[in-house]
């Protein structure tokens, strides 16, 4: 039989209407290369769904992709990209920003979250001392929403943040692989078209939130010019673009996007309960990434039921360990973590 | 209602066997980024169906992406590869692989094919001539079977290539987009299995032969070390890397990826003797992708009832079109084709 | 004894007039990476002779590596950079033009020169036919004065080009490696300050012309925002940056530049004449740099004699041979040349 | 009249040997891009003061260049270079590593050296931990001798450095831009052969050692296949390469560059001394850079009569300033600066 899984977001099929968008579609011939019928409703409806009417809109097939391709299409060679220490760009994506050139800045990370007082004191430093004359030109701000430790931005947070991209003449980019989660949170308190409204570019991520393959990149004042063919130049551009067009249009009819959103958080929170509850020490974190403090004892125990990521160790007895919900999360998977961690105590 | 379509084999959805597979396994956890079931069961069928026990396989999502991946992988940075003018990687990857370092050369294109002799007549006067010292370093062939022009290599023809790069140390990459419909030509002497010894990689095109997305890289002698890092520094690392792993998983279940081959190749050369039996001249193709020569006044009245692309301007009256079959071409799209071409000799 | 070369404009030392300045500005100290005295200097003369009072002006190491910052400067990554075949950046720099990402396209050579009208029928046609949406797209037009192949552009030669780039929203890049032989070439009808406003940025060779090292890049309009981050991301910074101011401040004195140019031409002629009389064929060059026509067997005994070199084979008899004049050049070399021709006719 | 500088080991001309040696050998021809006379000859010398008789030796014109040019060259596109985050690759190069495709993942400095303890721990994690699969694969290690902030490795500490690259297969690489100074420094206990007989590259300094350009990368067990070409793709190939061979050549003459070091390394030890007996507090250095906290007063008053150069704010009040000695520092020099430091402590 096989284990119940809360190792990713990506363990996972398509969300069932995905599946059943990509069924009845898919004897109708098309356009390509993004000019397929749905590619362009999938866009007209995200336009709706941001209160963006002005925005380009483009598919790519993934996440580390995305990021590559959006962060050398708005800064300059010579330029670097400002991010914080954890920042998924700076760790798991095996140099993809720096194999097209650009250098990562990393800035200390509070609970995952860049701060824009640690970052106006960076950019402040930068222009006023002569010898940072020969460091990277800072071009650009990425941050995740939500974080890669699963906490969120608040909307003043965010906002500060692009108050002082404008001063310093920088690109804000938000990396969304996760959106839907994040702005389904408790305590979220902005939407989509908020977000439309305070960022240059950001990506509303489709692999992590109920579809085979997909990312939605939107720059709500229009992309820059020869996007189309720079995305090309990174290998980014679908031929059957319609992969991506018939997902993305599923998922944003009958906000299905935010219906998975609201699901995954829904299991995450009661996931959250049942550890809390058997007593184990937990990461803030309102969305679906989990993070619980096991002891490796306890790892070994339940990895036999469960699978789950161990995440990093904290010391030579204990590990941080991930789990993970999304919208095939179910309550009979919640039962089975019940009842080994209960099994897992009887033990001790 | 919709035009009958001949604009590309990526103008369709996925093989209904295809598709069935992805509805079938939609609800199974999975492991990622490659290590799913599907993809090692891909793998395994792949390594049968070309005889290759130790081949390395990679999924990735589509062609340029594979392209530059695959090239930046097996030549240093300052190597160049060497390919035909009409090459894909020369003419309609917008530079992608130039975006990673490396400069495509371009030998003469005899029907879209090299020539083994101009390669070796280039190659000698590199070593040779002292002031090319100052010049790119060959260090990659690319082919692709079937050529953009719709012909095919002959076993002697890819044998003496590949002889030719082994005396001069260099890598021989076939790119096979569309090499199910190649071996499946009259006309084609070798077979996969063949193929997989005489070349240091290719790839099993799958977004143009039936899938929805995917291309299967196939190493025979085995990966260069880091390729799966290097996959993911050139964003082409699927997270949800089953979205690959299924669709080559059925392509390659009952000779799946063959049928669709013949199909297209029997729908081809009926569609190409309804142009021949109708008068028009037509380039060599043995393949799936026809070029007919139509007057510009034919082109604008046929277009207006089936769907094509046009090539290239022959010269101020006359241009060279494409058309092209897939698994979703029918005998009625056919059909449709026989009468327009019809009403269009009557018109005259 | 050492054989009287002429191999290359740059198998010599520094012109005397160089020297001596850096001898004698050596023992001071200096601010550096392009902020010392000299260099100031130097600009403020180059402004002057440009008449481009706007100039932004830097000063790099050598050819190759400016033409590689300079193009990457201007266009976006997705970009490419149209050239004729024959073009430096596109046969004899290893590609590193595309090590840095972009495509170098070639179009047609007119005994090495670029005609306008083929660049405006490339891009007309770039513009207009959709299937073109896959290559890259074209950035800049690079040009160099004097050519590869010894030859210069007219006035109106440049001028149209220009128009062309203007109208297509592409810069215009003149590569000046050997610029003072150019303006100094007997029917050369423009000067520095008309080239300096028709394009929209050029360098001025030092390295082939009387100094030891380093190009001077004029930016007439001024510079791109963040080239001087961008030279150093480029290795292009020179720490010690005097090397280049002195030397440049020393060739924009008392026309030195100029004087170098016009006493290389000078002797170019007398060495063209030389093999004229002596019934050699020649190809049309004004410049210092001079292709004569040998018999293989010619090639071999003045070689014993006189350093050159072998540039193309014409065909299994004849090769091509460049011989090259310098500031270095004395009339002494020519008459050594003279003298080899003689006992060579003698020998046969 | 000109003040005193202190600010770099750049801001000179050449030393005087160096510079006799290019008036001496201005008028003879030569070959080109490394094959000139002197470059051989300097090769050899090097050669034998490296005690490594299978080194290959190419020469480059400044330091950011040749960091860039080695480590793409011994690296893999995919692999990252670990460096400690003080390192200049790091922090002053304005990204030109990451340019080349890598990136540059920093570890803790310990005054500027890297621990052989903490390189280890990373490696082992790195191939230990699954997650961590997704990370920049270590290909290289980079150090520096000396280091940034003047202080040098024991021998101990570099060979145990060596060792932990030799375990995980990585490469050594030694950045040597000031090596003639750390080899002289007082508690240097190793030498040049050693250093060539415990890294797998190194670069022997030549523009902040006495030249007026250039640096010496010296790979003792013989370079990479096609480095020639890798240099000419990153624009590190000169042309005219004498301008290199002939200081090199001088350098290597009569232990010139370790008689520059010599001197240096004596300045500067006076200059510290005159530092510390005037009560100010100095950062450890045995090197020909000497870093003083100074009050922002005392800098601003200072800077009036001496110019050095301000590294980092301590606090609001106090500034780390660096001074460095050369060939060209002087005892008059020092007499200056004991003369300013004396009337600084009048005016307290």
């Amino acid at each position: 039989m096989r284990k119940t899984s809360f190792e990713s977001d990506y363990n996972n099929g398509a969300h069932p209407e995905v599946l059943r968008h990509l069924l009845e579609t898919n004897c109708e011939s098309s356009a390509s290369y993004g000019y397929d019928e749905w590619s362009e409703s999938a866009r007209k409806k995200i336009r709706e769904a941001t209160e963006c009417p002005e925005a380009d809109i483009y598919f790519l097939a993934g996440g580390t992709q995305t990021n590559a391709t959006v962060i050398d299409a708005l800064v300059r060679p010579y330029q670097a990209v400002l991010a914080v220490e954890t920042a998924h760009i700076n760790v798991h994506e095996s140099g993809a920003v720096e194999a097209s050139g650009h250098k990562v800045v990393a800035l200390p990370s509070y609970e995952g979250r860049m701060e824009a007082e640690v970052l106006e004191n960076y950019l402040r430093r930068f222009y006023s001392d002569p010898t940072w004359e020969h460091m990277a030109v800072p071009g650009m701000v990425y941050v995740t929403m939500p974080t890669e430790l699963g906490t969120i931005y608040s909307r003043e947070e965010l906002e500060r943040i692009w108050q002082v991209c404008q001063a310093f003449g920088m690109k804000l980019y938000v990396d969304g692989a996760r959106l839907g989660y994040g702005l389904m949170a408790e305590g979220c308190d902005f939407d989509l078209p908020w977000l439309g409204h305070h960022c240059d570019v950001f990506y509303i991520g489709g692999t992590k939130v109920g579809a085979l393959c997909g990312e939605a990149v939107v720059f709500p004042q229009g992309a820059p010019k020869g996007f189309f063919t720079h995305m090309k130049a990174h290998g980014a551009l679908l031929a059957k673009s319609r992969v991506a067009g018939v997902q993305f249009d599923a998922l944003f009819t009958d906000e299905l996007y935010f219906r998975i959103g609201h699901h995954a958080i829904d299991m995450a929170m009661q996931l959250r309960d049942i550890f809390l509850k058997a007593g184990y020490e937990m990461k803030n974190s309102p969305t679906n990434q989990q993070f619980v403090v096991l002891d490796n004892a306890e790892v070994n125990l339940l990895m036999q039921k469960i699978l789950f990521e161990t995440w990093e160790p904290i010391d030579e007895q204990r590990m941080l360990c991930r789990f993970v919900t999304s919208w095939a999360t179910t309550e009979s998977d919640l039962e089975e973590l019940r009842e080994a961690l209960h099994s897992l105590s009887a033990c001790a």
